[in-house]
């Protein structure tokens, strides 16, 4: 991942855009959680190669997940909390903390940090280094969990 | 996205892994669906950005959203397709055609398609020429659609 677009969380998360205005509320929680579910798989998948030893170490699996985890943080989910999506809409619920629409600041520091510790993971599994990469896989970990106490609801 | 890892869908496919094996029929359904949705949410801001003209065009978005196709693409999805993913589990309904599992051959083909041109719309996208990113578009959404009308029920 050669790209890091740092700050694009919280623009777009400010930002009125067409994409926003024209999406519904439901599909915007659906996309975003399917974002994070697909995320956890590749975390998991790291976890098991590189942190617990349950699956056979693998570099190219591990690169390809954490380029995943990467991408993924880089594509701008701030886009998809705007005003109606702090709630559940329809069968969709969602655990976000409604807070958090009112806390750009902090909305800001979270999402930098991610934004930050998936590229350096992309950047270490890029090297090969395992200790670099557990390293900033458990960075990442934190990042996720940063979000998570301060925004996400139980 | 400079790696291109052609042939991991179906190798993964065929392979019994630990993450396969230690994974629950449930969550892999879940983990593959994500992937699905997450993808349909950024070619849909491709769509708009470049197709249909309904979002204002910003090179930077078309990439950030091209490489996180490539990259789930590139992320070993075929591992989530083992026995037991065929039919719906519990709660999670899936609308893979479970014939799909007895055909290694055809599961290779549409697999490779969709590998190829997930990595070619990153790499149209990068070089930021219109014409090659619509036409990379085209193709990557032919791709999609060659699995759906053979793997997936309606």
């Amino acid at each position: 991942m050669k790209k890091i677009i740092l700050g694009s969380l919280s623009a777009a998360l400010l930002a009125t855009s067409l994409n926003a205005s024209a999406m519904d509320a439901e599909d915007a929680i659906q996309f975003r959680q399917a974002g994070y579910k697909f995320m956890a798989w590749n975390m998991a998948k790291i976890k098991a190669m590189a942190i617990d030893g349950k699956a056979e170490w693998n570099l190219q699996q591990v690169q390809a997940a954490a380029n995943s985890i990467a991408a993924t943080a880089n594509s701008g989910m701030g886009a998809l909390y705007f005003p109606g999506t702090e709630k559940n809409v329809g069968n969709t619920k969602t655990r976000v903390n409604p807070d958090m629409f009112k806390d750009a600041e902090g909305v800001n520091q979270v999402g930098m940090a991610f934004h930050k510790a998936a590229n350096e993971l992309a950047a270490a599994a890029e090297t090969g280094d395992q200790n670099a990469i557990k390293k900033a896989f458990a960075a990442t970990g934190e990042s996720c969990k940063g979000c998570h106490d301060k925004y996400r609801l139980d």
